[in-house]
């Protein structure tokens, strides 16, 4: 189809007379809208934009005072990507939020066909609860909650617990996929210790005799303080990447493939004084700062961030990260997954 | 997130100065939104539709008098799925279309990120040139042009030649994947035979020590014939699917899977007086008719069709098909692969 | 462990003494093997060998007079490698005979672990049932008899049938994973018309929501006139491989893989005056003629051959195919897909 | 080819005759060696065997005052199964041996296409190099030596270190394809920091970007501490296995296979008083206690055996595991991922 070279045909009354004729039998010319379908290169629909911890935090707690996680069923501030107003969307194809669970509420549960991921910011003593095992949350914490598997989520701890949401909801209406229900109680029964994912999956070991189902990670929370103490081990041995620092991508241990077929998700340490040469990739791609500050160049803007403030970075536009006052820490996820599996994805270094 | 049993908040003064506030914000309540955002069952965008070819194909020859295919780049008329208007989607992911070329014309090369597949409908003397191979275009033939390779097309003959194209042009958009160029010259060079791809790939087959590159086939022409001839074998001796009849899948000869990751192709007789059964997916499906006549009910809708004429079943409606005066041949296409990449598809007999 | 630059232990008595007693407990000094063990090059056991078609058909004819079908379950004489003598195999992998089936005669049905292939050499009027459908076996037919799978053989013409056998016995029995048993009676019973599965899987099409069940190829009749013409089509507008001419791989069309998992088929086509170079790899190959004359050198050894005599070259010796006196087809067979599951496969051109 | 049923054809002067005069052409008769080639079952060449550790070790410390690391280039003992002396196996398709390094010997550093696994039985102070990276190596540690990588081994410490080694040579052998060079020096050069393949591979995690190269994991050692740790946790919460307690095998994290392509590592913990039911599986499988002690039925014969005790299970002959005195730890290894590549393996509870 169309290129950025070719000029749109000229518009003659008789073509308008015949485009509004067709148009009623649910018909258009593509020769009208060629250019703008197929685009010499993306056209992201979302926008650089950074969320300050700071601000949200304080809507979020206010939040808390004005409706219950039970009657809000997930007490979510959605992120709204400026680029894209009143779409409960982050990037063209991801959904992102920051989620409040207060001492003593739950989150009911439920299932849905989307895949959702947490990366936890602040708090503990909140729990998930994955196919009857659940998971104590503490921050930097990465946990999935994948497609189709009941999940709810408690405070029995004395503080309040924050965690960012991350969800590929626009990919499964895209695709007219959607499913969901509740679970018939509040939660659902605990029926494996805390622990056993773990140490089923999660130690260079699987089940013996064991077979992959479906896409998802089978290994369902992944643990701040080993992926932290990886990402040192490279950094004391090892150069830095010149676009990423030192960055590794959360793993499926049944596969070697991303947790959820549709998002990947990211940790890279960026070291003091890192300045990060320009990247691009197709994957519109969600930041929050795990540790320390530092800012980061998304085209001609810079985006200062701190602890926990989370920025967006959309597809095919360069980025590049800078640490100018110590070391740093970025959580990321994208749909670079979905992507490399339909064939679409491309990165430019 | 949300199911139908989750009543939506109650609405309070408060709660609306709220959202007004941490709107400016670029942030939204989960909860306002969540039952429209992750529904019990799809809720497809597009609806049930039927294009008569006798009326498109009046469109397109008065089309060929308006604009030439090298003004046009493509001489497409977009069928607009009548829930989407204005959106150049057939389903809710994708696109297609009637191409016209008429004798002497040609439409020039370029390449684009989407694939793209042809059904021809009517008339011979035209190729499609892919990665320096030419094919001749005859009623029934599948072709592809897959992801960023160049391809052309040209009328040599005496006769106007019509087909039908499908392309994932919204799946690569949600994503925002776009690439596209022209070749530098007007038709790429032909540097093989007609026929080397069918000897290399489509006799059961691979060049010796062959490797994959890729997901898309490097067989881009299946003949009507032997297809056709494939599914008389079966219909003389087995008997019928009783939602599909005798229904098959066009094939990657590399790889066995569907010739492009994200759009999968079937072709089906349905034997005479074959009165089908319900059956429905969650991927939304474009048919058209090859050979015969008959109708299909699409929910509680009942669309006649004949031959040429295209039809749409939304994600999740059932659909059944009839044909009380013969037997009738049909061909479909939909994102089925692309679902079951990311694990999001669903059927139900 | 060991290399060839490696001088093996000297031997001293008490070292002898000790090698005596510690064999009394079932162990040895690896030191005293290792050079054998683990060789710097592939050393096969098999030798370069060619069988002519003329000596091995007058003695198959003879076996015809001295035992029936059905008394020898299989009428087959064993080509026996010349470097491993009584080992019932014509390369350290795998097995080879020349199989007669007399008319009106019946080799009863049977099942086993090993995979099969057959390539038909003379006659017709045979057929194989493989799962239920009978297929007719003529000149140039390259049948398979997947793992496990019910087959018979039975001649309903007037003329001697002989085809070449291949199996993959000697890697089943170094595995220990031998089974094998007889169908409860002589011919399994007929369930599918002859052509169903060429329909259903050999058209570049699957059946619908097709899914791959096992390692071998659902197709198990690859006709030899397609083949044929697919080799034809590329020696006219292309040029020749340098070592191996026209050389196409037979493909299990629902994975794009080998036929069969440890054993891989091919047919190359040379052309009239062809002189190949050099080409090794670690696959000792069965070769037969299937049409013309020529003669390969395998190592220094020359081997002339003309149609329907079979040859073999051993793992990492180097080849090359010569034909002087006019154009010729060779069929093979070879262990590569096995070494390459198992990383073992080299070449070198 | 033949089964059991089957009853081998009557000898005959005129045949054996025949047999004599084919023989000469390197032809034998099918019919007269079908039973023995094709069996109904697995007949293994190997038989049930156990190596007590007491015994090996005394005479392991006495070849390490009759021969040098250096000069044995391995100093090993060979464990050959008693079916079939001689021949360096412990299984038909594996060889295993006890490998002794004393305080500041070394094993010069080589690689060859065969795979190698170790298993540390006693002493620490000892390092094996991989891929230019140390690690040290402990009691319980699992060490792989992929195939064709360099690697050598050292003792720094100041005892006698031990362990069990594990190759799939008379696999690479039957298909020859054995390919074993010297490093150009003793030892290959340290170029990465010893815990660096455990940051980047063993963390559930994996470098940015990561692609699959070859068949072996990219994670090399397998601690001890963690899988047992594992398998306690399980113990604790779960009922084990009514065959295997708690049973784990060894992933290779980069994509959740076998950690080699030919040969998988199996962990399981006994718990006190287990008696196993019986279990068989076509893989020959090698085991050694890491912990604790007990006995193994091997079809009829009983086989006592304690910690660091190696005993043999052959293919198809039904074992059950049996601790009355205490919990017990079993590494176990065998060609199970070969067979299963294969399509060969198969099992019965």
């Amino acid at each position: 189809m169309s290129t950025q070279e070719h000029a749109k045909p000229a518009t003659t009354p008789e073509r308008e007379e015949f485009y509004g004729r067709i148009g009623k039998k649910d018909l258009s010319p593509l020769w009208e809208n060629l250019a703008n379908l197929v685009t010499p290169q993306p056209r992201p629909i979302c926008v650089p934009a950074l969320w300050k911890y700071s601000d949200t935090r304080a809507f979020l707690m206010e939040a808390g005072s004005l409706i219950t996680a039970a009657e809000a069923e997930r007490r979510v501030l959605v992120m709204e990507n400026p680029g894209i107003p009143g779409q409960s969307q982050i990037t063209g194809s991801l959904y992102s939020g920051l989620q409040l669970i207060l001492p003593g509420e739950i989150a009911p549960s439920h299932r849905h066909a989307a895949c959702a991921l947490r990366f936890v910011l602040e708090g503990t003593g909140a729990y998930t609860a994955v196919d009857g095992e659940r998971v104590s949350m503490s921050p930097g914490d990465f946990i999935l909650t994948p497609s189709w598997t009941y999940h709810d989520h408690g405070n029995t701890g004395d503080e309040p617990v924050i965690w960012l949401d991350g969800l590929d909801v626009p990919i499964v209406n895209l695709f007219s996929t959607s499913f969901a229900n509740r679970y018939p109680s509040e939660t659902q029964p605990v029926t494996r210790a805390e622990g056993d994912a773990l140490a089923l999956y999660g130690t260079n070991m699987l089940p013996f005799g064991y077979e992959v189902h479906g896409l998802n990670s089978p290994l369902f929370a992944y643990r701040y303080e080993p992926s932290r103490a990886a990402l040192a081990q490279l950094a004391r041995h090892g150069d830095p990447d010149p676009s990423h620092g030192f960055k590794v991508q959360y793993s499926n241990p049944a596969t070697g493939r991303s947790p959820m077929p549709t998002i990947g998700a990211y940790l890279q340490l960026l070291p003091k004084r890192f300045d990060g040469i320009e990247y691009r990739s197709t994957d519109s791609t969600v930041f929050v700062a795990a540790e320390g500050q530092g800012y980061s160049m998304i085209g001609e803007q810079r985006f200062d961030w701190t602890r926990r403030d989370v920025f967006v970075v959309p597809s095919w536009i360069p980025v590049s990260h800078h640490t100018p006052d110590g070391e740093a820490v970025l959580f990321s996820f994208s749909d670079r997954p979905a992507q490399q599996l339909l064939g679409l994805w491309r990165e430019q270094a």
